[in-house]
């Protein structure tokens, strides 16, 4: 091949890790990569950590992992690519094969000729739309200037409290940063009914709000901020959502992010209307001497086959070199994605991969779940901590939709989500899952994995062994409406089920599983029963005798009183939740 | 169905598992266990952590996970399962459908009628074939009484020193729980000429055996035990080698197991040649009535196609619920195993899926491999470990054959392998494993995973960009036969390099990569190049910009000097490998 010019555009993660991998193997050609900014190559999903003081200084974040710092002056000697920071692209040309630059300190503008050109101009973080949201002290954390200003404002003090808008991961994330490690009072303020709308089912993001709250930190999910304003009071700002109003230091906003796709738009390639710049399994646009990829673009959705935004730095890693490789005469595809997502909350670590049961059903699979506890080593290991999995699968094709983990191990709760996303673009079934062969002993597993144990629960549910209740349903019929017909069958021995038969009297009821043959008669005729036990386990095994008995309307509570009570939906004096 | 009894033979791992899915399916059947032992129903794999204390109680092994002794009034009870302690299957009439039950404390013989047969016999330690295999003091510790045996022994002091016999995963563990939780001077011997030699190739094995010499455990490898004598000395026991002789007080055998299927055979059911019960996919013997699983039958290996014995308490628990299924009147499917493995060794987990090298390679594949190191978490967050991945494929189809990880975040460690196993009966290749999406956030993984990095090394390597060179080739042609024409190119900085420039003099020449292109002159004409870093991320660029210079008789250090130095290769004073 002669030798060629790529300009890629942006100097995050996708441009420098194309424009490495093309000169890797076309060590002759020429790589120019531009920036706006003078901050390169840098690691943008460490901002919360050096907010929050564990990444001491801004500079780690932009180093290599062998310490060393990633400027232009690196690029040129290391990597052979020439690095033009505080450079704006302006617009292509796209017949003329040229980028017209601008030089954001000088203002002079030059057009720079092109063979390939990469896009990965990223993404803008959403605008809070309400009356305020430029004052100052509010503020995105998207960019390593407003993070070292958030911190720098944090570390001189004077701020006591924020308000962050947006419980997606960032805010989650951000949520801790303020209140773990600089103690500050942090609300969230969230649109929709729950945190982490999009990635967690409900009881899950339960699970997690409450463990943040436990942590200090404030939510008011369902409320929607509208006004912003400056305060005379103790706090300079006044956050007005549609329920209250919050005096605060600091307003960090995390509402999102798009697809920053104006240049390629008003070059006039294809842009979808979420405005991600769309592209082929290459990583090509409309224009095929133009690749796009990272967070400027729509990825493949492997289980809806839909396209989707999903930015995460990983995809853009990946995405990179991708494109490095077809630039430079190789062939490589981007399959998609299937929503990998993790997120460490204070001491505990929530997971997913594929579809949420919400999102099943709003795609129009006939998707049910199955939810399990249980701990992340052999039961009998000293170390070892529950998890929890919720496995969503398709009732027709028992096909695997989904997964969500939630546990304090966290690698242990990721290596089970990463397991199954890699067996969802195979079409994984559930007795595929049945059957993963994790490695076992016993400080890392069980001989029957947990990630096996959901599987098999989810088998016994469409099978039609097992019947279930979520925690939602058992929160209305039991809790908040209860109805007379409905009683609580406590399978557990009775030292655990005692405070619960002294709170709910006679709707109660205790006959721990072993003794259940011999003490039929004691379980309550034409009631609908709702059978329990710590985590799932016994209160199936139960069902099944309550069946055979003839008590067919019966359902195990999904999670058993471990998860009743992650979720906050219970609490009883002086009980934990049982030792794993 | 009618009304049917199962009688399952064995009552440890899968005999349980398989009686209580039958009688969860079919609560009305009669569901007998046999087992010639008082203790069933254990963790056998806890056995080592019994040992070392870190599992305090024997009973802890029998307990369910809400803490209820498995006993025969539990199974009874809570599963409606007959089990029958201390009592021998003598014979199978196969033509009758009974089996002849032996009582062991009455010596009483009986024979009790089935419709369908489960043999869940296990296996049995293979005994070292020498003169003093059975004085006391010389053990296997395959069961609990042995395993009670051994740790009252040591708990009563006068164990100062233990010979263990094999440095497969057991040999390794009790190693392990000798030494750190007593104090026990352990001494390894065993024949092959590395630890673990089934499940890791020579490097990793280095790598673990270096570990555990570092904690104070002696490895005598390549040598055989000739005989076992009593000895007037200080020490009871002594233990002659093919190279030495060993005072010690106790001897533990940990020379693998091989299935118990005498009673299959003398039923004339049909067994293979290393003696493994041969069964279907249903897990079916060669007698539709009786079904056979765990450690008494041989499993189909998933890459290589062919069967191999591969005891595990994981498999028996999945294939007891297979087992269950199919007897129940369901129908399951055993596919054959993939070969996942994992051991703690000390602060340090080893696991490995699939194929190592040099089984690969026998069995016919154009085997490869690549090696990588890297930080498991984002290289800036600070709680990172490094993490060695070792990847095999095979160069024609590009397909993944093995994986095998070391590092010091065990589930980790574990999560990566998981993945690949998962992926194994896919025929995965390097290509899918190079975009299999982790989940990813700093605290968890690298936005380019050392997962996705080892497969990208692997791609580099197999498309001819990566030139790699082994430990073991580093060894021979560097350190113990040095040849002239060989010399190291250290492209790390001068610090880094300059111990090593002290030690090997004009063998040993720094030139850091990012200055390489500058200072080209510097690099000696017509040598062997072996270009080194830290990790080998380094090394492979310079690799490159070597070869654009016209230096094309060079090759990268797989691994760099972090992984020479846990292999033990080299020891430089003052030196650590590199902070991750």
């Amino acid at each position: 091949m002669d030798t060629k010019r790529v300009v890629i555009i942006g100097a995050v993660a996708l441009g420098p890790k194309a424009a490495c991998r093309i000169k890797r193997l076309q060590p002759d050609w020429d790589v120019v990569m531009v920036d706006r900014d003078e901050f390169i190559s840098y690691g943008g999903c460490g901002i919360p950590y050096y907010i929050s003081g564990e990444v001491t200084d801004l500079s780690e974040l932009m180093k290599t992992s062998f310490h060393m710092l990633r400027t232009p002056e690196f690029f040129r000697d290391a990597k052979g690519v020439h690095v033009r920071t505080r450079t704006e692209a302006v617009s292509i040309d796209r017949k003329a094969k040229a980028v017209r630059l601008r030089d954001l300190d000088t203002g002079k503008e030059e057009d720079l000729a092109y063979d390939t050109l990469v896009l990965a101009t990223g993404s803008v973080p959403n605008r809070l739309p309400v009356p305020g949201a430029d004052l100052p002290g509010v503020t995105a954390v998207t960019d390593l200037h407003a993070a070292k200003a958030v911190k720098d404002r944090i570390a001189q003090g004077g701020v006591d409290r924020a308000v962050i808008v947006g419980a997606g991961a960032i805010g989650c994330e951000m949520a801790e940063a303020l209140t773990d490690l600089w103690g500050v009072e942090a609300t969230v303020v969230e649109i929709a009914d729950q945190v982490l709308p999009g990635a967690l089912d409900p009881d899950f993001a339960r699970m997690v709000q409450r463990h943040m709250e436990e942590h200090g930190v404030t939510f008011h999910c369902g409320e929607t901020v509208q006004e912003i304003a400056t305060s005379d009071g103790d706090h300079p700002l006044r956050v007005k959502t549609s329920a209250r109003t919050l005096e605060t230091d600091l307003v960090i906003t995390a509402v999102g992010v798009r697809p920053n796709s104006r240049l390629a738009a008003d070059a006039g390639l294809l842009v979808s209307l979420r405005g991600g710049i769309l592209v082929n399994g290459k990583l090509q646009t409309s224009d095929p001497d133009i690749y796009a990829g990272g967070d400027c673009i729509e990825v493949l959705h492997r289980i809806t086959g839909k396209p989707f935004y999903f930015p995460q730095g990983s995809l853009a890693n990946r995405q990179g070199r991708i494109i490095g490789t077809n630039i430079a005469g190789g062939s490589a595809v981007f399959e998609g994605s299937v929503g990998s997502f993790v997120v460490k909350i204070f001491e505990t670590t929530v997971a997913a991969a594929g579809l949420t049961l919400r999102a099943a059903r709003k795609e129009g699979f006939d998707a049910d779940h199955a939810l399990v506890v249980q701990t992340d080593r052999a039961h009998f290991y000293p170390s070892r901590e529950l998890m929890t999995l919720d496995l969503i699968f398709d009732r027709k094709t028992r096909r695997i939709l989904g997964i969500q983990g939630i546990g304090k191990n966290g690698d242990a709760v990721v290596a089970r989500i990463d397991t199954v996303a890699a067996m969802l673009p195979q079409k994984a079934t559930i007795e595929d899952l049945s059957n993963v062969e994790l490695a076992y002993s016993p400080p890392y597993a069980s001989a029957m994995d947990i990630l096996n144990a959901v599987a098999n629960t989810a088998e016994n549910i469409l099978d039609g062994f097992n019947r279930t209740m979520d925690l939602e349903e058992f929160e209305k019929c039991f809790l908040s409406e209860p109805c007379d017909d409905v009683v609580c069958l406590d399978v557990r021995g009775p030292q655990d089920a005692a405070p619960f038969v002294a709170r709910f009297g006679d709707r109660w009821i205790n006959i721990p599983q072993e003794t259940l043959d011999r003490r039929l008669e004691a379980v309550p005729q034409g009631k609908r029963l709702i059978v329990v036990c710590n985590t799932g386990v016994r209160s199936y095994q139960a069902l099944l005798q309550l069946r055979k008995a003839g008590h067919e309307d019966a359902a195990s509570l999904q999670g058993g009183i471990a998860t009743l009570k992650d979720a906050g939906f219970i609490q009883i004096e002086g009980e934990d939740k049982g030792t794993p």
